[in-house]
């Protein structure tokens, strides 16, 4: 669309029933928060200036919701005297005219660009002001949309409407387009004379008309417009937008045992054939290629799953993993800061952090890489086709060399030249009967012990 | 209420569809039993005397049922002859002459304190008997309510209901208030001649009103009237507990991700602020302060999360675990009896049981405190500041002291004092080129016992 | 029943929604793919002989579809023409001239022996043609099933509906039985006069009353017939045969707490008392027995679970785990082929590979059982009575002798005789004011990195 737009986003209420330190908008759905999510949406319907107006948190707000592609200018709000009053703080911008201005709530994040591209191609074609409605079957508490002839003559508050009225089942999302050369001039003429003494922005319609304009509705699906007040519909804008994302990624052939426990990220890829066992939760930034099986019970944040990897029972991959085509991770293993090479296998119980694993490495239960030496990070390398034993530590820095072989129990401090054995651990030895001994001891502990009580 | 009052509480049933080893009443809800529930009830309405009708497993019923606040004395059903039968087993305790007596179930456990109070109200201004009602969408096979000049006729048995009465959506829970000095000359005018030959409760209403009582009904939420037959039902009254909870705790400021898989117990307890991730089992007596964190896939069990700490994810805290603020108890690691210091971390494959952990220690992975020796528990005490290298093992009784260093894959067996380094694992060594015969002689072994086959 | 039967399933679509690299019939539906659930359904409706129509995938879809009981020919079909076409790739196996047909589809795998059964009584009556219909409430789309005087005169596509038939909430599954000696003649005369040009087997009711033949409908639930067409409805079937069996396993005497949370297979056996707390995931081949316990995010395949054995939280039983009555297998341990003697504890931290635990053995934190040396796996036997210290790593194959006992941090490389004491570790040492100098060191080490920065 070549006309000139800006959205704005009223993101200051105070929302004190989230009971929350922090501002509604904040609150994250999918891992990201909220104003993001409405960000993202004008962004992706080619608008590219927002004003955003702010009241709590104002400075957390406005960088959340600085989102690629859109540029974004802040407005702060100290009083809260209605959403006509809320928009009008973004005076300066709107003065600018342009072809359209939209208004967004930064407590919307399932609205999607079309909804707004909708209102704007309506705009294109002569409204003044286009409002987004939505159709419900609980339409109680919401304005009804009074339509005549195709144009919009009222919205309707539940208090003021009749028996009739109230069975329209059309209602305000609150969501809005409007002509940008006359929105100031509309804007501006919302006064503030009813019960709760506030500017509602929905007196436009009125206000539009009488000035002879022509107003209209268009529609978004009542998931997209759904708001949210406290933190179980925080909740409920959670579970909606997992639903569709899920839905997303089946019907593009990902299959999911059972998708509803399935917790995905806004930005989680999963390609096609791809295997999502129950009880799975992306973090953010993760990647799974084709045909890779993540299996129930494992939890992935910032990692990359190749064709043919498999990740889990139990399960955690963390930020930095980075699982080759045919590598596997397995129960009770975490990896933070690590590549695994083609086909290697971590299988049990084991740390891998800041490590680089080499193809077909098979690393034994138990096995940590201490990484970590109460102040530093340092790295350990484990060539290709090692044999690392079961519950060895590596001490970092450290490298074992290709076809390397380190025995069971070792403690690892010094490199390991390629194909040695390398071993640290102490020489078995064997007391006999003396279980016995021991077992008496601490049978006459325990005895001891009850006598004092 | 300066009433006094009397609750009969009927627990006796045989519960054959539950195919069950142990009472229905004892199965418990949101880890109580159900008797617990309907006893603390009758409790918070205020009731402080209680007639427990119990049969299978009666003092286990018995021994559940002992809620505080109640003085319950227990009578023995030993025939099933219906209800009115059954509440005339507590005969002793009803002749007293309570100004009221509450009629309640030992299966109906999500029953709050509301319609208890509302029912006693009733009773206050002069009703003989109350009934308290439930509005179903499905009435099919409850008894309706017959209402007529808010007086209750009759409760029509589904079988005996004209079609128009069918339709009625105001059942019978079962539920009940009487007039306390009125009571047992009601009850026993209860016969048995009817097609079961069993003594119905509910013909207490035409009882009353022969004798020109006033018989009224009040109302209770469905869900709250719920009573359970057998384990799918069971499920169900959990699932009507676990929303209900979870919907309380979110309201007051808690978020919750994916309520429908965070699992309360009845006496959990979590801050404003606090963020609850998915998959996240609270067993009895956990509490979770302000800001912290419980990340996914974590199970909690009588511990205790301050502020600003963190779990998980694939974390489990059983009785005893102490998180002092901002300590950390990451994945795949245990605490048992075990108090964490302010701001110490236990990242990775560590269990830790019995022990005392001091403030900013750091607790490599793989630490194991060995607390057992087979017959008797021992305590750990780790400093403060302290370092304990990944892979060791600490075997109790033991004490490290403040800012002391743990070498990597060390038994630590004796204590270690204040900034000392201690070690206990052995020297590293290599066998240039020994993995190679190590590999073939594996491969020879397979070859070997291939050629058996 | 003594007529012949054979059962003809359509398995040949091309499946393009699903979006799959391998054939529609072979995604699995609680761990087994849908071609098998049918054949199941088909041979427990007692017939022994099917004609399988495949197409993609011939050879994995016939390998699949090989159920006990059903001996199954394989027909291959390479052209889409339509329903009517492909029944007739099997045209050499219906020439035969059994007494019923039926006619069923790969993609159907919720299908129980009922509707069969119900339409081979049909035709045994005298039926033509038997249809199996489904009662929906969401009857768009499909087609309606007009009755007349108990015969069903057609079978009525939505575009071809007037509005009164669009009411009829009796819709075609598509499921089918035929007389069998009529079946091919029947067939024969389906054409492709119409507008997408294909052979649709519906028309089979038409074809049979012009013949003066009787065309009935039988019902069946509408869960039984759902079909598959995209990964999202695989999830839906999922979802629906998991109600399905959770529900019959609660109301035998299984305790789920949260039963949406467990995920069953088609061969999960659990007996009465048994109680399976929140998020639990059962693989093919789990049996466990009365009143033992699987706690909460636990995985199990290919196990036995013995009365009162534990499991959990956070376990995993992979194949060939064990476990003996009373034996308990706790938080992040893993079993592989391993069993577990009776009142045994592996209760945190462990992975047990092909071993044999005696009975009260108690394996302490961390142990590994070292069962592959890079090429073979080997066995390790541990005693009855017997000590495994933590962090123990037992290299098989070994044996410990009853009642013997494994000092903490130990590598066990050679067999301990019974009631002997084994350690392998090394002896503590101790370094006064050491760990100042290590914290110094690394202090500089950060500082030296970061002033290179």
């Amino acid at each position: 669309m070549s006309r000139s737009c800006l959205a704005v986003i009223l993101a200051a209420g105070d929302s004190t029933r989230m009971k929350s330190s922090m501002s509604k908008v904040l609150h994250p759905v999918a891992g990201r928060p909220m104003i993001a999510h409405v960000m993202a949406a004008i962004a992706s319907t080619g608008v590219s200036e927002a004003a955003l107006v702010v009241g709590r948190d104002a400075e957390a707000v406005a960088r959340a919701g600085a989102v690629e592609g859109v540029s974004v200018e802040t407005f702060l709000q100290t009083e809260r005297l209605g959403t006509g009053h809320a928009v009008l703080m973004a005076k300066q911008a709107i003065a600018r005219s342009y072809d359209d201005v939209l208004i967004a709530y930064g407590d919307v994040p399932l609205v999607t660009s079309a909804p707004f591209a909708a209102a704007r191609e309506k705009l294109a074609q002569g409204a003044d002001v286009v409002v987004i409605g939505f159709r419900t079957e609980k339409p109680t508490g919401y304005g009804r949309l009074l339509v005549e002839n195709d144009e919009l003559i009222a919205i309707r508050e539940e208090k003021d409407a009749t028996e009739e009225e109230r069975k329209i089942t059309w209602c305000n999302s609150g969501l809005m387009a409007i002509d940008g050369r006359k929105a100031l001039s509309f804007l501006e003429k919302i006064n503030n004379h009813n019960a709760k003494g506030e500017y509602y922005l929905t007196d436009i319609v009125e206000i539009a008309r009488a000035a002879g304009g022509r107003v209209v509705a268009v529609d978004a699906p009542e998931t997209e417009v759904a708001g949210c007040n406290n933190r179980a519909e925080l909740a409920f804008l959670e579970k909606l937008w997992q639903e569709r994302r899920r839905h997303e990624l089946m019907v593009s052939g990902v299959t999911m045992i059972a998708p509803e426990t399935v917790f995905l990220s806004y930005d989680t890829k999963i390609g096609q054939d791809a295997l999502i066992e129950p009880n799975v939760v992306f973090g953010p930034g993760v990647a799974v290629e084709t045909g890779a099986v993540i299996h129930a019970f494992s939890h992935l944040e910032g990692a990359h799953v190749s064709a043919g990897a498999t990740v889990g029972p139990f399960a955690r991959l963390r930020p930095g993993a980075d699982l080759s085509a045919g590598a596997k991770v397995g129960n009770f293993c975490e990896v933070k800061n690590g590549k695994i090479g083609e086909g290697a296998k971590v299988n049990h119980l084991t740390y891998i952090g800041d490590a680089v694993i080499g193809a077909h490495a098979n690393i034994g239960a138990g096995t940590i890489t201490c990484n970590y030496d109460g102040v530093n990070k340092h790295e350990t390398r484990i060539g290709a086709n090692t044999f690392i034993g079961s519950n060895s530590a590596l001490v970092a820095p450290v490298s074992i060399g290709d076809g390397a072989y380190v025995a069971s129990g070792s403690v690892i401090t010094e490199n390991v030249p390629a194909d040695a054995l390398a071993f640290g651990r102490a020489r078995q030895e064997v007391k006999l009967e003396r279980a016995k001994v021991i077992r008496e001891r601490a049978l006459a502990f325990k005895a001891a012990k009850k006598a004092t009580k």
